[in-house]
């Protein structure tokens, strides 16, 4: 296993052995040790089932002190009640990290839910070993093998997740993958009794591996070490916050999810002017910013380029932009005659947004000629290619083919530019236009082009991918 | 042609004879000639071309003048400085309504453009003769067979939309097509010289074949025609605006677009105020709402019940509701303990949001079992149904059928009920997921379940829709 620093936490990740108690030996479904012999996972499997002799041809043990060699790791997949003994064994048997993945605690608001989590959490503190959870998933670490998603991508990326929510995790590594972007670590944590999000992100904070952390959060106990390990992570690479439960029921729903005391809105507001982290509302505008982060690189300036249909739709897309807080300003003079010359019938289609010749062999002879143009202009920052393929939602033959062919174009003209391009391609319900989207989508983010479902994703992100670089000039 | 009233602009859609001037001869592109046969008009159509003898089969003439018998509506297919007279010839021969879809006018901000423009409208108005435009597509009236787009529906639905946009109308027509709603009449009327928003308006108002008005404006010459207008709507049919050109660049793109002066925000804020229409910003809010207006009948509050997947996910779908101004509060006693004994091992996922079985056989299930219970709680006004297909973004074999299996249970379960439901339906970019949220979404939008494409959407829409109700219930 590789180790990539000697943080402490760093072997959570990269365990040489994991036990599995209450390891299921029904081959039908798919536990914890069909999972990890699945995705990879090359270290140690200790299946523990007092019931089984050998679980997908490992040998099975009654308990973890029956392993003859050391664990590094546990997975607890047994019933609440079980856990603090569980715990009692792990601790004998000197396992550093015990991951819970049992639920029935602190988050069913029941007495006994909440004695179970406290005695099992003093049972890992005096013991010395590291809790994971209770109520929750786990590790996803594609580089070790460990997964709680079978279906998980098992490609290694730049990213890192926290999550308090399994589910939500789960969506974020599918979108993220999607566009061909990948996880270097992801955790699920649940109750958070033991490690919590100020430790994950210190951890974090000093990885190599990490370029961009995301954050799906509703509470942190220990408000003072969160900030500061979130400013010590800003310091060197952007962090962005789903805070959820910030709403009134929100809130109550979030206390029967991991039993987090949410906080008051107010308090997050100052939090997030204060250390300069990301706010998103929803997973999806979560993947968009973590694409904007990875593929805008050099951003100057908020001053948008459009390029795309024109009409209402133009003055659509300048009003999302602006709302949004960017500005979408008239191109300077010499870049208004230099259209001119290529495009000589457009007239006003050419201030921002420019329109390229109707049809998508039109857009794509706009990106060879035009962006060489655009990118000289001295007004704008960044283009913003808007493909509206809605607009096809009857019949057109050829449509995949001919918006293929268009991203084709873009994808050459893109890498010949200097400045940061990002497209907003969006398909509406045809399945045609759908079929032809992904086609789309594919091609240009394989080559690294960020590419959002609708002008409000891209507009959204790109003003708070803004916020942060300015954040980060201000903080120099 | 089906007459269905006797306001003065009823023959502008049901006209019984089309004059195309300037109709191309050139078989190998689509005309208007071409256009109107294709799409089924079946009234006479009389080609204007001096170059030609016979178009696409029918009789070419060189003039209007030389057409034998009367003509009620002429389509100006020419260049801009040709339509002023053009324009003479259409008075002399009696014509009704002209539609000029000519470009070249005042939105070109020069000095002949407005010149040629202020002469096209004299003659017109002087002359008892009705102009749409210039520069527009005209009218899309599947029922009189009348279209601007070759690919549009022929199916007649009961939304009429104004716009000042082509291509946004066009963008609306296939987004309502792919939820099976359909239009019974579209006026694209570019720079508005002659007829306007006000005029259309009024003719909808009383129009018994619309009962929800959609509209793309960017600029109004007559503002308290207008507002009186609107608000002669409102009193019989819902009106959504979607304003365009508030932000500053914004403005001044739609100066060049349709020669606009779009106002000011706080004059509009105080018209939706004061009128009770309903402001969308984008054309995909302006089709979600039409949605949810068509499809949700009977909102006697906002407090919504929502059944999808819980823990985190079920926490952001809350906020994102309560954020749009909706409640999302727990059940009543009695349902909760309803559900527990369909879900007895579900504990809080019960509360609201509640959470079905896993898996997509599990949410089938429970449609069938649970919408009962919920349709009987008393703290709750309507059913959301999230299905986060997304989740299922890597491989799981038979994915398509295992979705629209659900969405059939969906179906009669939705039949059976009292209260309105909506669908939350999400596919995340995988073409499995894609194409199994495409099927899922033609299932239920055919039988009228609205569906939106993601849980913003559909909360902001009812929002929006319960406002209107409300205005209803404060105007009585």
């Amino acid at each position: 296993m590789p180790a990539d620093n000697n943080h402490p936490l760093n072997r959570m990740f990269h365990p040489s052995s994991i036990a599995v108690v209450g390891a299921s030996s029904n081959v039908s479904e798919t536990g914890w040790v069909k999972r990890l012999l699945d995705f990879g996972y090359k270290g140690e499997i200790f299946p523990i089932n007092p019931k089984a002799n050998e679980i997908y041809k490992l040998k099975a043990y009654p308990n973890v002190h029956d392993v003859p060699g050391p664990i590094e790791y546990t997975i607890l997949n047994i019933p609440a009640h079980l856990v603090p003994q569980a715990m009692r064994d792990c601790v004998a048997k000197g396992v550093k990290f015990v991951h819970c993945f049992a639920a029935g605690f602190s988050e069913t608001a029941t007495e006994e839910g909440r004695r179970l989590e406290a005695e099992t959490t003093k049972i890992a503190i005096d013991g010395r070993v590291r809790l994971i959870g209770p109520n929750c998933m786990g590790i996803y670490c594609p580089a070790s093998g460990m997964t709680f998603g079978e279906d998980f991508p098992k490609e290694t990326g730049r990213i890192a997740l926290i999550s308090q929510s399994g589910a939500e995790a789960s969506r974020l590594i599918f979108l993220c993958q999607d566009v061909y972007l990948y996880f270097t670590k992801v955790i699920n944590y649940g109750n958070a009794t033991d490690l919590d999000a100020p430790e994950f992100l210190e951890y974090l904070a000093q990885d190599m591996e990490t370029d961009i952390i995301a954050l799906y959060i509703e509470g942190v106990k220990n408000y003072p070490r969160f900030i500061s390990a979130v400013k010590q992570c800003m310091k060197k690479k952007p962090v962005i916050i789903l805070k959820a439960g910030l709403t009134k029921n929100g809130a109550d729903v979030a206390a029967f999810h991991t039993a987090s005391i949410t906080g008051a809105k107010a308090v997050w507001d100052a939090f997030f002017k204060q250390t300069g982290a990301i706010s998103a509302q929803t997973i999806d505008e979560v993947s968009s910013i973590i694409q904007g982060l990875t593929r805008i690189k050099q951003l100057n300036g908020p001053r948008v380029a459009i390029i795309g249909r024109g009409g209402g739709i133009g003055v659509v897309t300048t009003d999302i932009c602006e709302r949004a807080g960017l500005i979408v300003p008239p191109f300077s003079l010499e870049t208004h005659e230099k259209l001119l010359q290529i495009r000589p019938d457009a007239g006003a289609m050419l201030r921002n947004p420019v329109e390229p010749k109707l049809g998508l062999e039109g857009a794509a002879d706009f990106y060879l000629k035009g962006l060489p143009i655009i990118d000289q202009d001295t007004e704008t920052d960044i283009i913003l290619i808007q493909m509206a393929v809605d607009i096809y939602g009857g019949h057109k033959p050829d449509l995949l083919q001919d918006v293929s062919a268009a991203a084709y174009a873009l994808c050459p003209a893109a890498e010949s530019i200097k400045k940061p391009i990002m497209v907003a391609l969006f398909s509406g319900g045809h399945t045609d236009t759908v079929l032809a989207v992904s086609a789309a989508r594919e091609i240009l983010t394989k080559v690294g082009i960020p590419v959002f479902s609708e002008v409000e994703a891209a507009a959204r992100s790109l003003s708070k991918i803004y916020g942060y670089y300015r954040f980060l000039e201000s903080s120099k």
